[in-house]
């Protein structure tokens, strides 16, 4: 509840993409129930991608917003677009929504929290980049929500709510995005590289798989909630188990050979998953944040059949917490973790959350 | 993150039973870390039972709580109670925690909101109570965190957070404390009053385990769900499959003998429960919100055995939402649902939310 008043948020949109323009498409869809239910009031008063940028005084109408954006937009200057948003269009708070998954703009985060705004985003760059530049840090009065920490979902973990979770945590074991697909799906009798190329079809991998069965982007999920959970943990300090065999790494060597190549090193992962079977277990590609013993990981395990992580379906992530508390049962949560609208969601959530706070009573 | 100043909130719990103690030695042992390193400061200015109150100027040192609340309690008087905590303790937050399941106290929740007091409670009496009576509302600017209708989780919901969630979904589903016990620990060769025995045992259900087996807690939980996605049902409304049998319901059927005549009743659960098993499927109670029809109800359902709602272990809950965003695929959370450390957590991180958002900047 944000009490009788109206709040009012100000948002810069950075990075129109899939993710971005769903987000936009779902804010122009929820937004007049939000002011009539909720006296929640969003208003975008720039979109932004690293080429063109549309700014509008009296918010842009989102109903047509890829006109404009396409029609009026002028080229990219961070500077005044942050300047814009800066304006007292609509009262004090501001915030930035930024869909990129750019290191670049993450730079600038800790300037615009010095500039009192707001920072929501799926990025994973920015809180797992070296640990001498953190921006998050108990002199930081503004909310930053990671999003996509926890994956695409409703019950995506602000800040806030991590502290909670997870400073009195002693394990956190996670599934994520295209792996997690991956290994869900591979059953039967269908091999790696066949799920891999089912995978990009449905466009749950980046252009070049690779980069998603490197690893890095689990590994980088372990770092920031590592270092949520007081861990000192750098990317490099993160073992991982890539899943890119070693001959197929040279980055030379094209997306088109790769998913060429990829069938030649079916056997490998063929037999490692016959052998689990044998013990009525499943391969499952798992991160962990081992909190008492100061490490982090990111394995390809074999999990019994009986255990909540073989039970996935679909685009189905996990993330499980081991605490004092939850011990002999985890605290697990499930649920869809790929594709644009469920991650767009699990930011418009993160709008939602920091517009409950600025409301709240003091 | 509540900022760099300090955040206080003076807390008077009611009702210091299990829940309540349990909570009072979790502060106890988690205040000093809070104030330190988050900046929260969280002090009891008063514990409350039905007959005796305790009431301290300067904070309860709560490593000797019991001992001060023993000693040097007086009898109960809710008004004072309240004028006393009222008093500018340690700053203007302040907040009842009411850990009772007594209808009487949540009858003051209106009067103590409008004092300006902000209530935490699992207490489910004050929100599945006659619809006439509501003390939520949009004009309330106060928050009211209601733990227990998502039992006893750290993800503990609060009403903020149910607004994203709840008001776009289709339908939840859940499963809760006791019965979900029961039916997962009624497995193998196991018989229904075997079981509820164990559970008995075990400090799981209530002292006559009728108050469990008819269903009624459950219900709860769907109208307070229900209300919350905006359908305007009441107790009356949810159809419940009680699990008592219509012989035994008779209230001056004394427990010692309920707990004797139920093995007779086995016959009619297990012969239901070998008709599933013979389709690979399981009993679970269950409880539906349906939105999109206006109903709830709590059943005894047949789940196939691949469902996430047959997985369970223990003592483990379960709830699912199925929403626009969230529909081939639901959103899942699980964990341990009974036993007054997990319930308490759930209350302490409610208190922990109330916080951070008092000490929000706006």
């Amino acid at each position: 509840m944000a009490g009788n008043k109206t709040t009012a948020l100000s948002l810069g949109i950075l990075g129109p993409g899939l993710i971005g323009a769903t987000l936009l498409d779902q804010l122009r869809d929820q937004a007049p129930n939000l002011k009539e239910h909720f006296r929640i009031d969003l208003r975008v008063v720039g979109i932004a991608s690293s080429k063109i940028m549309f700014l509008d005084e009296s918010a842009v109408d989102l109903s047509k917003w890829r006109l404009e954006y396409n029609d009026r937009g002028t080229e990219t200057d961070l500077r005044s677009f942050i300047s814009h948003l800066q304006q007292d269009h609509f009262g004090p708070n501001k915030a930035i929504v930024d869909c990129t998954a750019s290191a670049d703009v993450a730079e600038h985060y800790l300037e615009w929290l010095k500039l009192g705004i707001h920072i929501i985003t799926p990025n994973k760059r920015a809180n797992s980049g070296p640990l001498e530049k953190p921006f998050l840090g108990e002199s930081c009065p503004l909310r930053i929500a990671l999003s996509e920490v926890c994956f695409a979902w409703l019950f995506s973990l602000s800040y806030t709510d991590m502290e909670m979770i997870v400073k009195f945590t002693s394990s956190v074991r996670l599934t994520a995005g295209t792996l997690s697909y991956i290994f869900n799906n591979l059953t039967g009798d269908r091999t790696f590289s066949d799920v891999v190329k089912e995978a990009k079809a449905k466009g749950y991998t980046e252009p070049d798989p690779r980069d998603d069965l490197s690893g890095t982007d689990v590994a980088r999920k372990v770092v920031i909630l590592a270092r949520e959970a007081g861990l000192k943990l750098e990317l490099h300090d993160i073992p991982v188990h890539s899943l890119v065999p070693q001959e197929l790494q040279d980055p030379k060597l094209s997306v088109e050979d790769f998913m060429k190549r990829l069938p030649d090193f079916d056997e490998a992962l063929s037999s490692r998953r016959k052998e689990a079977e044998s013990s009525d277990e499943v391969l499952r590609y798992v991160g962990v944040v081992d909190v008492l013993n100061n490490r982090g990981s990111v394995e390809l395990k074999r999990i019994p059949k009986s255990d909540a992580f073989a039970q996935l379906n679909g685009s189905d992530n996990i993330i499980a917490f081991k605490t004092a508390r939850y011990n002999e049962n985890r605290l697990i949560v499930r649920g869809p973790g790929a594709g644009a609208a469920v991650t767009a969601g699990g930011v418009f959530s993160d709008i939602l959350k920091l517009t409950s706070n600025l409301g709240a009573p003091s």
